[in-house]
């Protein structure tokens, strides 16, 4: 049942629980008109302290096709942030006001932080370089809609996969079906992180690959996941530059590629595909935009419980609400590694740790403990 | 009768046009669904010349609320203030497009100027330090609300009296009930200042005790009203430090007080209340802040005239509307001694002083000339 | 027909176009609560590159008072502009999401790229000094109600001739109409450039005679349209201060305009038309600010074909959409001799030129190559 849930990383929702989400889609897709009052009297809040225009003007766009209404900000200069309000007073103001909010925050876990304190289904657009659950939710849901299917499929992930957010966050989701086949195409410099290589040596689902050309694998991918290679990621320049045109994907790489191979991009692209791809029938990567508007737009009547007229679901509630549990330390002593974390810029905050093998795991933004 | 008013001053209002109001705010909490489209085809502009997300996202939600649609501006930088015009020009132009207008500017008196050319109804969100109604009206509701009455009451007003422009306009809104006792708590160098002193001393509804710690009267207490204690207020930084502890409220010093004192707070809080407290039922920071929803909610609704399907209150009239008059000043060698009042920036501006005893009064920023 | 098209430059419209926005726009004022919903369930994007706070509150008010819905960016430094987006893919983008687009950019050309690649109609709100074509539009509607008519004028043109952008688009507009008449009153510093001259001096509709003093024509004319003289458009500022206050209007250059004379002016105004004008019948300024939110409101109307309810004008189009054609450059050595052009901020867009004369014009900024 997705009413009143929250929506932090991908994996909180069961697969059961996205197939749901994506019939839904498809169903908004198909019949608009029988969705375009849905979530009228309906309020999301944008809460953006640090700016994101494509998230943030596709939550707009989406609550605005439900019927709903829409408020918020769109950069933390412009907000109690900047007088030393912490993100949990924020949204429990927010609470008071609004049925449903995004967040996007630069500080790493903050919006599970919120989560802890809010009234209202919260939603995280992006929290620093740990997760972005709505990119990776129009991922799976692009692929499994072009392609029919999430199991049994060969994708190629391109670029920093080292900094990539979207990229870990797809391998992570992709990991749930059988027959994953991935080939990790980066410079050296740029691979999988350990972490990420070790989550796929264990998981049974998935067989990998890493190269360093994608002229080495084009004509074996179902689909190719472009990202970005940014120049100030490389501490040799000379590097950069030798390996830059490696990951430019262009007509002549594209005549290598299957006929019915799809290539998705996050955006915004800069250079990383030539303008001539876009005429191509196999450029995925503006229809992979558009369909993001429609799973926000699944997402917010899922959460909002909007399909049913009864929903209890929402803020503005008068009656003086429950207070939230504070939620005790496992270990007085643990405290998070990661410099990133909300809970070392915000100390009040409850230190919270799950155990991990032999070590802790951060709750927040799943740094590693004493392993 | 409300319908076409403005709202500048918690004073602009009689006592009985705020029971008039609060009384439909009660009606909003109860029975909301009779107000989502009260203001249908309504258009609110908040014209924010510097930013204020709480009150900002306040009004925002409560028009949204009542079917109502926003539009704007959230800081001066975005705006055609940088090229010179006028607050007066700003809000001829808005009159043209708005229905009723917000503003907040971070010079005083710049409503007031905004107000003598206003065809719609203009409500001040705030204007340097001098005041800022809708938060008066707000604290106001919920002692009301919470106690059942706004006459006998013992209120605390702690921390920065000096500077708490809430704490002044509190001090005069409560005036005006019968039976008030304050109990003003602040270090030697933040008491409240002298022209409240004076207006409190000539008050015979009033009875003060000024102290320097929480401690001596958390006892008495019907409401504490907290403010931060900024340490940039202090010219010597060891009395600040030595000072601030006594100005934080934590469950030692709660446990002083009685079993229904109620704490408000305007919000942001930083570290004057500790997150301990907002698990106590007396802890109302946050009911206040969505009592403050309502609250405009209702302010919307009766300067709109919405109640009356009949209502000529709104701009975007599409005849020639009669000018403005322009109002002459009672002596023209009078000038404002404020060097933040709106009428030092803007010269073009008519200077209007009113008599105070055997001296005058700016009736912009209220500063006074010649006593 | 209207529907569907994009409004780039005031000469996309033919007269007889022009006609039927204005009978529209008259209608809207006459009758508002007809079109009170007519784009109900309709989104406008607006997407400010560059602040600008009066055109971009006229078209959002606009978009309310038609019962649609509005979201979209403020400046350029909130959106993805900053991370090397092409003004290309941020349409392609928008398209997938809105159904109709405003564009602000500082950059000469961007609207015309973006032009090229959008699903949904878009409107020009302003490139650098090139157009901006709805104030023009807002122009002649207010000259045409308040005087029954396009031709046979006699209009003062005042102030910053050389940079004044909305007076070369005025000048172009009303070379459509048979018997105008323009006096073009500045500084010799701020005269007309060559090119608007020329293209008087081509045009049998129009007559024209330079001054550098308003007196000298004031009671000849039908129209005044005042513009600010910027004192940083002087090289030597003894001539600045010399000449500024001849083009400042007040009450004794008023008294020798005719009875029937009407004064216009972009605004946002300074000084140059003094406060005492406002109270005169013939200061016609804020009912042109006015006029603007109508003659915007009919604009949208038209484009989004909203007056059919079968229209099939708009975005967020399931299907995949067929790609833009590429269009080729005539000559492959042709580079636009203006810095500020889009096609040599985004090197990757397709130069296009039109051959004028014995040489060529820039599709996108209109800058002469070759002549």
């Amino acid at each position: 049942m997705l009413a009143g849930r929250n929506l932090l990383s991908p994996s909180d929702f069961t697969a059961e629980e996205l197939d749901e989400l994506f019939a839904l889609a498809d169903d908004i897709i198909d019949r608009p008109d029988q969705y375009r009052d849905i979530c009228r009297g309906k309020l999301l809040a944008t809460l953006f302290f640090e700016p994101s225009t494509r998230t943030r003007l596709s939550f707009e766009a989406a609550m605005h096709r439900l019927g709903g209404s829409v408020f918020g900000f769109s950069d933390a200069g412009s907000s109690s942030a900047t007088k030393g309000e912490t993100v949990e007073d924020t949204i429990r103001m927010i609470s008071c006001y609004a049925d449903v909010a995004v967040m996007r925050h630069h500080i790493e876990g903050a919006p599970q932080a919120a989560a802890l304190y809010t009234a209202i289904p919260l939603i995280n657009a992006g929290d620093g370089g740990h997760q972005h659950p709505t990119q990776t939710l129009t991922d799976l849901y692009t692929i499994r809609t072009a392609k029919g299917r999430l199991h049994d499929l060969t994708i190629g992930l391109c670029g920093d996969l080292k900094f990539g957010r979207t990229v870990h966050s797809l391998i992570e989701a992709m990991g749930r079906y059988t027959g994953i086949t991935f080939y990790c195409i980066s410079p050296r410099e740029l691979v999988l992180p350990d972490y990420v290589i070790s989550q796929m040596d264990k998981n049974p689902n998935i067989t990998y690959t890493q190269v360093e050309r994608m002229e080495d694998c084009l004509d074996k991918l179902d689909v190719l996941y472009m990202t970005r290679v940014q120049g100030e990621r490389f501490a040799d320049k000379d590097e950069y530059l030798r390996l830059r045109d490696c990951y430019i994907l262009d007509p002549a790489k594209m005549a290598l590629a299957k006929e019915d191979t799809i290539v998705l991009h996050p955006l915004p692209r800069v250079n990383e595909i030539t303008p001539e791809i876009d005429a191509d029938a196999r450029a995925y990567y503006f229809t992979q935009a558009q369909y993001g508007m429609y799973v926000r737009m699944a997402l917010l009547v899922k959460l909002l419980g909007a399909e049913d007229p009864d929903s209890q679901v929402g803020g503005a509630k008068w009656h003086r609400r429950p207070h939230a549990q504070l939620v005790q330390s496992e270990n007085p002593d643990h405290t998070c590694p990661n410099p990133k974390c909300i809970t070392n810029a915000e100390p009040g905050l409850p230190r919270r740790f799950e155990k991990l093998g032999s070590g802790w795991r951060c709750r927040y933004c799943d740094s590693q403990l004493g392993r």
